[in-house]
């Protein structure tokens, strides 16, 4: 298992690639599979544990990337003869080893930082097996074996059969996670609003969001721990994810959903994949839209949004999904 | 041969890896090697060229470098089977893949962009060949096969007898290099100084060049091309090389020596690797030891500074160099 190096196996807070990795990692281990986790020394893990540098880049300053995303890479690579199978949670760069090293190798794309990187994962089509983390995040351009959804972890939420009376919204202060639409969703609903959630840019935390905190019908609870999330998320009518950009998967909706609270998004991205539309939450395509629905999400059967969240979200379907994905690879190996 | 890729190879301009390593490469087709050169499409060579990327990323803008470097890097060492040798000009990043291949690769060390780079060196002194660029560059926890020092284009310079009277200043307009210690060494000795050179700190030459510069007793020409070059070195008493640190190779103490001028440099890093006190030039730790130094210059054999330099620094010399390391690494190849 080749984690990304930016913060810890598991992070100690933010770092959602390490988070994923982490998750399948101890998933595997339970299910008797001889793991070796290649990561930080700061990393945790019943699994074997490498450790090729000392901590992340992102966790500990002045540590030049570059250098520490060598030497990861080039370690795994080193002894990847040693392995059935290298699965590469890191990006694209230890892409170009894989035709040196006759073990298959498995590549999960978390996402494209630019365009740039796109041909670059085409031009290795033929020699590692990608996997998307939504049917809506995958490119023409790159073949892929499967989809397999990021798991949650179940433990961390507990199912609300009532809820109390407001709505949430959370996720990063950022335009394109609609921050501001979910506050003027409220106000046309004329509900209160609780949000958490890391500023990810102020200025536009200060002009559109800062003005209608008052600690009542808006609450913004900066950005919070696994306990708190667990009850705003659980306690509210439904979470509102009026996003403006293609999502390559919303975490906070399937954490939402497992609590039992319904989603109501934006028609973006992977949304149509993670919520049933008038069964789990529902999909809209602008701000009115979503006003008109608030009132319909007690039409819905909470008990089934979580059902249907632990199904297809949880941490060991997604161990099945990429159990299934190495078997399909091992058995083509000749 | 497997160039650095911020520029083309050789550069328009401005890239001393790319420069030494198109000369070098040039050399070894002229010697009748079989060399392919790996570089950006925008480069110019008579060895077969396998353009891995269209422009370096540092001349057309917009480029991610990453991307650019592991897709160049990755496509060499795909095909490093078919060939003798790899020859890596580019600093570390290409270290890692070296236990994936059997061609035995050797490493030009062209300097440490950072102190981290060091120890990723050192992990792999056993599967690679370094070379320094001269013995004062050489850090203890690396193994060096040997020093080839970096190759001048003999051609672009000629001698001069009868020097003008005035001193010279040529490189880097930056502290280190000791543009303000040559205005101070040129005004004590009562001389002119004619500057030459890009200027790297803005805020050093407007505080300590500009307000010497009258056209007159200093003159600063800016960045210069090769002709005028020569012409500004070869009609030169001495150049003025008043370093403040441990400097792996000084190109332009060379180019100064091809036209019989000779260098007063302080006693830093390569300088007496580069220059003979007494005979091509004069070692000082100081200004008034400088000061002291510039009528001196007189009783140097002009004729013998440039055969000095032809003998050591030309790239002929350089190629010599690096296929006796080629000869000494396939030797002990099984």
């Amino acid at each position: 298992m080749l984690a990304p190096i930016a913060w810890a196996t598991p992070p100690a807070a933010y770092g959602p690639w390490e988070q994923v990795t982490s998750h399948l990692t101890e998933g595997l281990v339970q299910r008797g599979i001889d793991v070796t986790l290649f990561a930080t020394a700061t990393s945790k893990t019943a699994a074997k544990l490498v450790a090729t540098v000392a901590a992340g880049y992102a966790e500990r300053a002045g540590q030049d990337p570059k250098v520490l995303e060598y030497l990861h890479i080039s370690q795994v690579m080193g002894v990847a003869h040693e392995f059935d199978l290298v699965h590469n949670q890191f990006d694209f760069m230890p892409l170009g080893y894989g035709n040196l090293v006759d073990t298959p190798m498995v590549t999960t794309v978390h996402g494209f930082s630019s365009e740039q990187i796109v041909p670059v994962y085409e031009k290795y089509n033929d020699s590692t097996d990608y996997v998307s983390i939504s049917d809506a995040d995958r490119d023409d351009r790159i073949d892929y074996i499967s989809t397999v959804y990021n798991g949650v972890d179940t433990r961390q939420f507990s199912f609300v059969d009532h809820p109390e009376d407001y709505l949430v919204y959370f996720g990063r202060i950022h335009p394109e996670k609609g921050a501001a639409e979910a506050i003027e969703i409220a106000q046309k609903s004329d509900m209160p609003l609780v949000m958490a959630g890391l500023v990810q840019d102020q200025a536009y935390f200060d002009e559109r969001i800062a003005p209608h905190i008052d600690g009542d019908r808006v609450k913004y609870l900066g950005n919070v721990g696994p306990d708190e999330r667990n009850r705003i998320l659980g306690n509210a009518v439904a979470l509102l994810h009026p996003i403006s950009f293609e999502e390559p998967f919303g975490l906070s909706v399937a954490e939402s959903m497992m609590t039992g609270t319904p989603v109501i998004a934006f028609n973006r991205g992977s949304m149509p994949e993670l919520i049933e539309h008038g069964k789990t939450g529902y999909l809209t395509e602008d701000v009115d839209g979503a006003v008109d629905l608030v009132s319909a999400c007690g039409d819905l059967n909470r008990w089934h949004v979580a059902e249907v969240a632990r199904d297809c979200f949880s941490v060991e379907r997604m161990v099945d999904g990429y159990i299934s994905v190495y078997r399909t690879i091992l058995d083509r190996k000749p």
